[in-house]
């Protein structure tokens, strides 16, 4: 496959028409209002990524790497030493505004590392392999997400029912999305499929995002609330669930968003198939299982407060608020990755998956 | 036990001190408000049933049973035929207001039989025969939720996790509620519990009503969004299920507000005992399973904007919104009803319930 501009143009970052900005579409905003940002400082860019304005790992990455060469590009007229150490800072500044994402660091790094690898190049040289290292970035990730929709599309037939859960679409990534992947790609070739979203509480990034991708495509989507998913299923009305993940480990147990799990026990009572999507960098052959994935716990006011016109629980109530959960791998029907699908023994084929590539 | 004057007094629906108005704790304004809606007329006891001020099936029928009396006092000067015509036409207006709950028309007809059972009897007499009926519908409701409580007592020990779906408590019935009755009477023996509340979208019962009756009652309560069900039950936390039940069928399966099935799915991964909580006359051995039950789709704006500062979900996006879902017995341990615990097989055990008493 090619990727175009236009391609990089349509994802909700990428480098602005003029080259001088790192342009994202605020995610907080959305479905009420489609604000574009345009981003021209660190402080911004550190902003953005704090707010969540912009979120999902690949889309975190893609604007870290725009951002380091904007930021390069205002100072190609400075001296070499104070280019790189200015660089340097920035990096480090941007990493510095939400420092568990790994693609965030990974990116900036990458960026850095083209500095470092060309250690006597010009300023000017400099900035132009950073614009270049910038597009890759995002290229990289386009080519990814389609590879990873190519496999999942073999998965599912026009008119099947598909259940997610989250956001793993566009918007947290590029182009087509890790977990809607099959279902954008399939709408391109002129399939139907019949989604329903869980609303994901709490922070409703399924009903927000989600649901605003899917319908803006064109694709026929029902948001349900999360607890709907069993009723939903009882019908017959789901084939196949599609899932995100933030890390899987080496035995196939992987973690995603808070209520995957639940999902994944629905589905396997129900006899359905259920699936995660994800880059292979995903994959943690150094995590053995998922008891060793530590859960972050976040503001009890998500649930008992936030979105609403007044509080919706009584004000001290306790309030247990993971933002992610562990589904064990024997729920796993087979991990849909850029490399292609990975089926049980996951300890086994995993492995042998980066052993074939290599 | 005895009932007293003290017991109804501080159940959310009862007859004001003076004896001439329904007072009501209006549902709608929890957590935040703690408002008592003084009721004197048909038409205030009509809205505030229909605006679910009042709300579960239990304390509805108990409302409508005070408003009779209520309504037939201010009649007490009026000629016997005048009274009995305004009774009847009162008693219709309030089965109207929310024509679907079953007990809101028994409560209304079982007060009409007492006037229709004293045909001769002085409009005088026949009001202090209503006051009275008044008064036994809500002993009734107390001591079955006292008997419910009893024996669900029986199936947890002090320490145990519970988790709970909806509201199935004090504020839907009186006094112990049903699902939450083992917790409250427990608690008043000095029986401590760690409960999970699921919120329940999209009308958030749990964390406005449950939330706020256990935590008001001084029990270890934890608040969760109903998609982190799976997760604080893989942690171990949870020894039981305890949820309540709009309608049993001959068979087990039931019909309750809508996430019980995925819980008890949970639960039965899990290996966590799952129990349904009602009175038998929740039970229709008229109705041989789960598939005869019709089940209400309610609004799309309970899921896409309602309590929302703005819509959560693009305006236009389909929504599916049950109102319930029917649990397969086969999910079920135990249903705990007034009149004993009934276990597998579903369908002879419940025909013996009803023989044995009768």
């Amino acid at each position: 496959m090619t990727v175009t501009n236009a391609d990089r143009m349509e994802c909700s970052v990428h480098l602005s028409a003029d080259g001088r900005a790192v342009e994202i579409l605020d995610q907080t905003q959305l479905p009420n209002r489609t604000v574009t940002l345009r981003l021209t400082t660190a402080r911004e860019v550190y902003d953005a990524i704090r707010t969540l304005a912009v979120r999902g790992a690949p889309a975190i990455g893609i604007c870290a790497g725009y951002a380091m060469y904007v930021l390069a590009l205002q100072r190609r007229d400075l001296p070499g030493p104070a280019f790189r150490a200015a660089m340097e800072a920035d990096g480090a500044f941007l990493i510095s505004s939400r420092p568990t994402a790994v693609n965030l660091s990974w990116a900036v790094q990458r960026m850095l590392r083209v500095l470092s690898d060309h250690a006597d190049a010009s300023v000017a040289a400099c900035v132009e392999l950073l614009r270049r290292e910038s597009l890759a970035i995002h290229t990289e990730d386009i080519e990814m997400c389609r590879r990873i929709a190519e496999y999942g599309l073999t998965l599912v037939q026009p008119g099947d029912g598909i259940l997610t859960h989250c956001n793993a679409g566009p918007l947290a990534t590029s182009k087509y999305g890790t977990a809607t992947g099959p279902i954008f790609l399939g709408r391109e070739r002129g399939m139907a499929f019949r989604v329903f979203a869980d609303e994901t509480r709490p922070l409703l990034q399924g009903a927000r995002l989600t649901a605003y991708e899917l319908e803006r495509a064109g694709v026929d989507v029902t948001l349900i609330c999360d607890n709907m998913a069993s009723v939903v299923m009882k019908q017959g009305w789901v084939q196949a669930c599609f899932v995100g993940c933030d890390r899987i480990a080496a035995n196939g147990d992987f973690a995603n968003k808070i209520g995957t799990s639940g999902v994944a026990i629905l589905a396997k009572h129900y006899g359905i198939p259920f699936y995660t999507l994800g880059p292979s960098s995903t994959i943690d052959m150094a995590c053995p299982t998922g008891a060793e994935i530590r859960i972050e716990q976040r503001d009890p006011d998500e649930i008992r407060t936030m979105w609403y016109r007044e509080p919706m629980a009584p004000p001290g109530v306790k309030c247990y608020n993971p933002a992610f959960d562990v589904t064990d791998h024997t729920l796993l029907t087979a991990i849909v990755t850029d490399r292609g699908i990975v089926y049980p023994p996951f300890d086994v084929n995993l492995k042998n998956l980066f052993e074939q590539s290599e």
